[in-house]
């Protein structure tokens, strides 16, 4: 069976040619071909989707799918059997590397002294080894939105010994650290010094971190955003940063992206800013053809798919 | 059996009172007591315990013991059955940690990003995002100088999968990963992404990463050093750095310490120093009393001390 495969995926000419090559015997459609085809690929527009009578199956290229994530979608999906991955294995692997890397810079006090290295080029000796602390078996990091990232970095952080635990809507039991409800969040906020939202974006998810659960979080706590800015009621964020309850805050995700010059984040105290760079990765397009090259093989003979969402 | 415990530990006065409380029932001595004591506890001159008659165990509060490494010391030691400890356990845990925070920081582009922060406050998305990289199965990390730090390193990177690799000495054959003769560094460093020196100070690694070695690492390695400044020929690594042929350098260990202000490895192209924290944490002086009352039980009793190097 042939399938015919619409995208629009942003990929090098490398990378485009190499996915041409590689999708046979199936064919790629002509932008306009939309409607013909049977699966979509990238980033297609939802209404399309829905619309289409051909559609069998859409492939995102990101983590997220917030814009599908609406009842309307849903049910249109599941009434024709239309099938919705993700990339998000794609992401989860340097998602999480960006996260330990943030616990550890912090731990180790790196922003500290590159900071004197760019401005006066002090020996900070031991303020930095005062300052430094260990991720360890007295260390409790708090993941909040538990799916493939918040799994990964549990896997990653093994091996330091620290308390791990996952917060997430609808805890399945079988994850691979002890989860809770989100109504739990409260109670195990006031017990974690690192807390790392890798919460998804959308409208259930709006600001959940506001002024009154930065109140509950041990003060000292370290905060952690590589979920979604809209996550965050950034001025609570401020206030917490700079009466120095939190000791510091991560952020690879702002509202809004991307976070103008003059916003206030920038020169907040402590608080440490990459741009939306935790799920990007040198061979980042090379593992995205792969990753639909093989759930393409999968879907191609009936296989269960990597990633599916819906 | 009491002992006489002479000390020069720099300890703050609670950590002085709680060891003075728990290593009852035996007892710190004077500072001028010297030659009456069995133990002596801190960074005692090398002379003193050479020449005391009554000295059976030094423990020093370093991981380093650079300074009783020489052959004259150690004969007058075996000769007198006088024991010599370190603090390496202490201090191996924050090392490791900070060798990771360095590789994790340098994949995820950590510095890069702070540096935006501290400037311009550009939101680099894309730039940032294609300089990242991964550790994973396709990273070599070679570990030069395979003792508690490197095998400490090896069981945090266990999880990303990396291949790592280690040099020593003289390997034993039961170090944790694949661990060679220090005369197979120039084939290995030419297989390595990232080469780690935990290389002790001393004579004989003087120098040891000179120009010809530099010359033989893969175009793009990155390099550490939190072992001894003294190991590193800095003028080679400047030119490395310089000339493109290392992709960056994570130094917590210079020559000379502090490195002055217009020293130009601080303005050296992709080089990020930190102050000799390597091993440094806000818990290091309970951490460091914690162990010497361990080791002094296990003295008492005649069991074997950990961290004994002579």
């Amino acid at each position: 069976m042939t399938l015919r495969i619409w995208s629009n995926a942003k990929l090098s000419p490398a990378e485009s040619q190499r996915l041409a090559r590689e999708l046979a015997p199936h064919e790629l459609v002509a932008a306009e071909g939309f409607d013909a085809a049977e699966v979509a690929v990238g980033q297609p527009e939802v209404e399309r989707c829905v619309g289409s009578q051909k559609l069998r199956w859409v492939h995102l290229t990101s983590a997220g799918w917030d814009k599908f994530d609406q009842p309307r979608v849903r049910r249109a999906f599941a009434d024709r059997g239309v099938v919705l991955t993700t990339s998000a294995t794609v992401y989860s692997e340097p998602c999480a590397q960006h996260v330990v890397a943030f616990m550890l810079a912090e731990a180790r006090q790196v922003p500290r002294s590159l900071r004197h290295q760019l401005t006066d080029r002090a020996w900070v000796h031991r303020e930095a080894r005062i300052a430094s602390t260990l991720l360890g078996p007295a260390t409790t990091v708090l993941l909040v939105g538990f799916g493939n990232i918040a799994a990964r970095i549990a896997q990653l952080l093994a091996p330091f010994g620290a308390r791990v635990l996952g917060v997430r809507r609808s805890p399945s039991g079988a994850e691979p650290v002890p989860t809770f409800a989100i109504t739990e969040l409260p109670r195990l906020l006031a017990e974690a010094d690192h807390v790392v939202d890798v919460l998804p974006g959308g409208a259930h998810t709006q600001h959940v971190f506001d002024a009154a659960l930065f109140g509950l979080l041990k003060p000292g706590a370290v905060f952690y955003n590589i979920g979604r800015g809209s996550t965050v009621e950034q001025t609570a964020l401020l206030n917490a940063l700079e009466n120095g309850h939190l000791r510091a805050a991560y952020l690879d995700v702002t509202e809004p992206e991307p976070l103008p010059p003059e916003h206030p984040l920038w020169r907040a105290p402590n608080c440490f800013i990459t741009p939306h760079a935790a799920g990007g990765h040198a061979d980042e397009q090379a593992r995205l053809v792969w990753h639909l090259l093989q759930n393409l093989g999968r879907f191609a003979v009936g296989e269960a798919l990597v990633d599916r969402v819906l």
